[in-house]
């Protein structure tokens, strides 16, 4: 495995590999890798035939006020795992910006969700993400289902600047009991990672619902919101339903839908969610019921 | 030489193009080709085996008062020209626009001069030249010094988004009058055109003060803007003196330095401009001179 700390080198053997023909797979971290990680890295080494894989805490996709210093770092224990799990490369930059005034925006899906409160969150993942593709040059690049807004933000991007690449989306890993594995749960109290799996459970009581043929979206978040404000410590941001991966807010299951999440654990901010596909064969399944039922009358 | 009308096809060629080792030479244009464009064609030559031409009159990169409908479009005319002068590939796309909500966006330098009253300009250029650039794939890309500012945007734009692409800068083509070439000339009243080479003029005259040790470029551009407001239909939007690339706003010729103008005759927009390069030699020469006077007495 290679460590790639200059732009110019990572280019030049990105342009060595496409001449010979070879498949790029990218996965893009900010380090402290988890199984969620580890899980990219797998589809990634699917589909290429060398996987890179950048390590970099992007300073411009974190507030004024969050949580960018204490992000958990750890490139010894992350250097370990990778090669464990077949990585390639690490591209591991030193700094990425100098006297920067570049910035790519997606504009409209990036305001709701996580971007109503991270205002210059999204702007921030664009325009690293774009400095990445163009420096790593991936057929394919992996990401993390568990960030579901920032997945449909980087297809808009992928598809509005014509990047030549393919976005593959890996579902998300939990521990055992629910929690959504993610680098910042490590810096949860012993009490809040105790409590932390309600963002799942609430998932799971709106699945039920919906399994049972409910379909009214608003009033399921009612529900799951409730059993969040009983959590001591816990303060929701958002809990939302929208299109997928349109993100336009919907109050009726009636297509693809985004249930997503976002909790404040004292400065811990948690995100979770869940994409209903199969909208349909509950709608047909409805129709039926209600059509038995019709018949029953 | 093949006309590419499609975004993924393009994307193949390049591809195939980068696996067999050949450069690609990319010259962007908006079409109507003029002596200037075919100068880019002609540098483009000399670096790379294959040279790619796009034409395309990019709607995003006009304000809403501004020439897109009237902007000259003649691609019979384009394809002859550009075949003659061993373009290989001209990129023709239909529209490069689908829902798009991405703009890639250089701030600062992009606020001042032509940014200035044209606000969302750049914008525009600088998300076009993106996808084009992830389309193309160039090694290299040839622009005109003729649009100074853009120039020093693209180059900052190269910079900041890591592209792996070297910027080619053309010196300004002229007609015999001195009026720098460009597609909206045709668009010129008779009499206008007739008058339009005193922006050229104009800068001569300041470089002729240069010259003979004049270094107070406020001063000589209050006479240079004497000139042009004498001219009937003329009306100056800016002229302006600024550091180069980094366009910062300079009194005094110190560094190398844009000294740039755009004048309005009726609804057609004129540019030009002119770089000093020799800003030391001048100070070397104005050293001696005064040491030889100090000698004097």
């Amino acid at each position: 495995m290679q460590i790639i700390r200059k732009i110019e080198k990572m280019q030049r053997i990105a342009d060595n590999l496409r001449r010979q023909n070879k498949i790029i797979g990218f996965v893009p971290t900010m380090g402290y890798l988890h199984k969620g990680h580890l899980n990219l890295v797998k589809l990634a080494k699917e589909k290429s035939d060398i996987v890179v894989m950048s390590i970099y805490v992007n300073p411009t996709q974190f507030g004024p006020n969050e949580d960018f210093s204490k992000y958990p770092r750890n490139f010894e224990r992350d250097e370990k795992l990778a090669k464990e799990k077949g990585v390639d490369i690490i591209f591991y930059p030193r700094s990425m910006y100098k006297n920067n005034l570049t910035f790519v925006n997606v504009e409209k899906i990036t305001e709701i969700l996580c971007g109503a409160s991270r205002p210059i969150h999204f702007r921030g993942v664009t325009t690293i993400v774009t400095k990445l593709f163009n420096i790593v040059k991936p057929h394919y690049a992996v990401f993390g289902q568990k960030d579901a807004q920032q997945a449909a933000v980087i297809q808009k991007l992928i598809n509005d600047l014509d990047f030549d690449i393919k976005l593959i989306l890996s579902p998300i890993i939990r521990e055992d009991d629910g929690l959504a594995v993610s680098s910042r749960n490590v810096n949860l109290t012993k009490e809040n990672r105790r409590n932390a799996p309600i963002l799942y459970k609430s998932l799971c009581y709106i699945k039920e619902q919906i399994d049972q043929g409910k379909t009214d979206l608003i009033q399921l978040i009612k529900q799951a919101r409730k059993m969040i404000d009983d959590i001591p410590n816990a303060k929701i941001d958002y809990y939302s339903a929208v299109s997928y991966p349109e993100l336009k807010s919907v109050s009726k299951l009636e297509q693809k839908t985004l249930i997503a999440l976002a909790v404040n654990f004292g400065s811990v901010r948690l995100i979770d969610n869940m994409i209903i596909e199969n909208y349909w064969q509950l709608t047909k399944t409805n129709k039926n019921e209600q059509g038995k039922l019709e018949n029953r009358n």
